[in-house]
């Protein structure tokens, strides 16, 4: 098992990328799990001397350049191609690493990952999928940003994708799978979500129907489907809000005529607790759902624990077959996906 | 001033609408501003006698009927013309109210209003604008969930009537309006968000450009524009949220190895009141943006501090002339909303 990590990739790196590939071989002791950390050699070098590990676990391929948040996603493969960004999907693509990690510019690993490993056959759209946290174990959230507009099949696409994923993050054989939607009644909602009940009753095993945002908290579906637009701003309520309350509530007891020394040694270690439970940011990324190749992406301010998270996911995903398991889901319903103009038709 | 009340509507009348509209009447002391309680008079008398007020400002119009939260909105001004909450909107229209609250079934109060009362000239759609309260004041999130399926013209519209709203909630003469978006650089978002923004740069005074829901609590605008399905999700994120971490920090507190006496005198209270705070609930419902009446809607769990939230928030829609000034509004950007074909196109 090879897992590739684009070291130079998001707001931490490389010290942060370095540290998580460290920790991760560190707690996986298997011999057989290698991390090929792609990057610049220099850079690198100096960052693993700051550690002791069994330094065989680790390769480095030296590329020179980085992508940045702000290049071009489309035309990256023909701009960056000497990038670590673009030469971990060319390792999957060659056969040198069995599976991918980065917390660099999500559109140019789209864009990279379509052009060099293609879409599992049968797959529109490919999508992101994080576990959101919650105090019943979380859920989830598919799709959460990587498509803006889509038809109600891409929907059921994404729940059968989802669903493969979310099997054994939960061990369970038949996961909940819920449509976000505006109420929980037959006939509610848009246009999107009223034509997608419709196919996910026929389509998606173990439907449990429309679920509202306010529920999803407490656990009323184990995967939760929406379009990336809704999913991604989504996640950024639910970012905001745990800042927020945080923040807010530290200024509320802050008032209280209370010792301020007690309340910080208690209330603010439990916040933050919270505050890092509720992150869904440290909860091992999202693998690019659809993408023929095990893909995990992580949010550009991963820290250490992030990256080892996602290349545990990395690991799980591979482990489990994922790919073949999401072209199963795929190809029993391709019925629908396969009909005449079935993608220029909502 | 007459304010009609739907003293049957929502799940805690007639208890909690009539004691609301007491506490607003005790606290509002103005002999000219009246309550028009409309509902089943016996049930109604029996809840005015709990309380000792002046009865002068308070009328009693008797309607046998009450519409239910799963009565059919499209047709309730035929199918219930005798109940409280058609009623309300009947006496604004004959002129007997000046404005009016409910805490009813949403849809049937926009069929009603519409039936009845009609929209401001040049208005295409109505738009419900509650406020979100957060630690920075709150912003105003328009639209919160009546339209599902709208034009980018519709999000100008959108903009133009919050702001009117705004205004005056937030005294400020010129209020930052965002077109919430999942990226804040132009180009960003989805086809809507897209067109939206190129025509919000264009009509929309003191637009600040995209934001993000994460930033939304921090205070980045002081109006939020989306369609109806995003910010209805939205507003039940920050809802399931609010009732989440607020358990969830509970738990965690208990854990503690301090004394549960002293974290009950001094966290719950402050927990509950940031939850209060943070509860839109009681801010004072929404008037229904684009009705060529004032119409104000609360959630259906109000209780009599939201009830008399929205009495107030009527009568100050009343005296500052709130349809006036979303008249003038539209009227200033009628150019967009009489193209020919302006709603066939995007």
């Amino acid at each position: 098992m090879r897992i590739a990590l684009d070291a130079m990739g998001g707001d931490n790196a490389p010290e942060q990328t370095v540290k998580g590939a460290v920790n991760y071989l560190c707690q996986w002791p298997d011999e057989n799990v290698k991390v090929i950390l792609v990057g610049h050699e220099d850079v690198l070098r100096a960052e693993i001397e700051k550690y002791s590990f069994d330094e065989a676990r680790i390769n480095i391929v030296h590329v020179p350049k980085v992508v940045a948040m702000n290049d071009k996603p489309a035309r990256i493969v023909k701009t960056k191609r000497n990038s670590s960004l673009v030469r971990i999907v060319e390792l999957m693509k060659n056969g040198e690493a069995d599976g991918a990690v980065s917390a660099g510019n999500t559109g140019a690993l789209l864009s990279a990952s379509l052009f060099l490993l293609d879409r599992i056959p049968g797959v529109r759209r490919p999508a992101i999928c994080p576990l959101i946290p919650s105090a019943h174990g979380g859920f989830l959230l598919c799709d959460a940003g990587a498509n803006v507009d889509v038809r109600a099949r891409d929907l059921v696409q994404f729940a059968l994708m989802a669903r493969a994923n979310s099997i054994h993050i939960f061990n369970q054989p038949r996961p909940r799978i819920g449509l976000l939607n505006i109420g929980t009644e037959v006939g509610k909602g848009n246009e999107l979500t009223m034509r997608a009940h419709d196919l996910f009753v026929t389509h998606v095993d173990n439907f449990v129907g429309n679920v509202e945002a306010r529920d999803v908290f407490a656990g009323v579906a184990d995967v939760v489907i929406c379009d990336g637009f809704v999913g991604n701003t989504m996640l950024k309520v639910v970012e905001g809000m745990v800042l927020h309350v945080a923040g807010w509530a530290q200024d509320k007891l802050k008032q209280h005529p209370v010792s301020k020394l007690a309340l910080s040694l208690i209330l603010r270690p439990a916040l933050k607790e919270m505050a890092r439970e509720l992150n869904y940011e440290e909860h091992g990324g999202s693998p690019l759902l659809g993408i023929n190749g095990i893909l995990v992406v992580c949010h550009g301010t991963s820290n250490a624990k992030a990256i080892m998270n996602a290349l545990r996911t990395a690991t799980r995903c591979v482990n489990e077959n994922l790919i073949a398991s999401i072209q199963k889901g795929i190809k029993a319903h391709m019925d629908i996906f396969e009909e005449q103009n079935a993608f220029t038709a909502k």
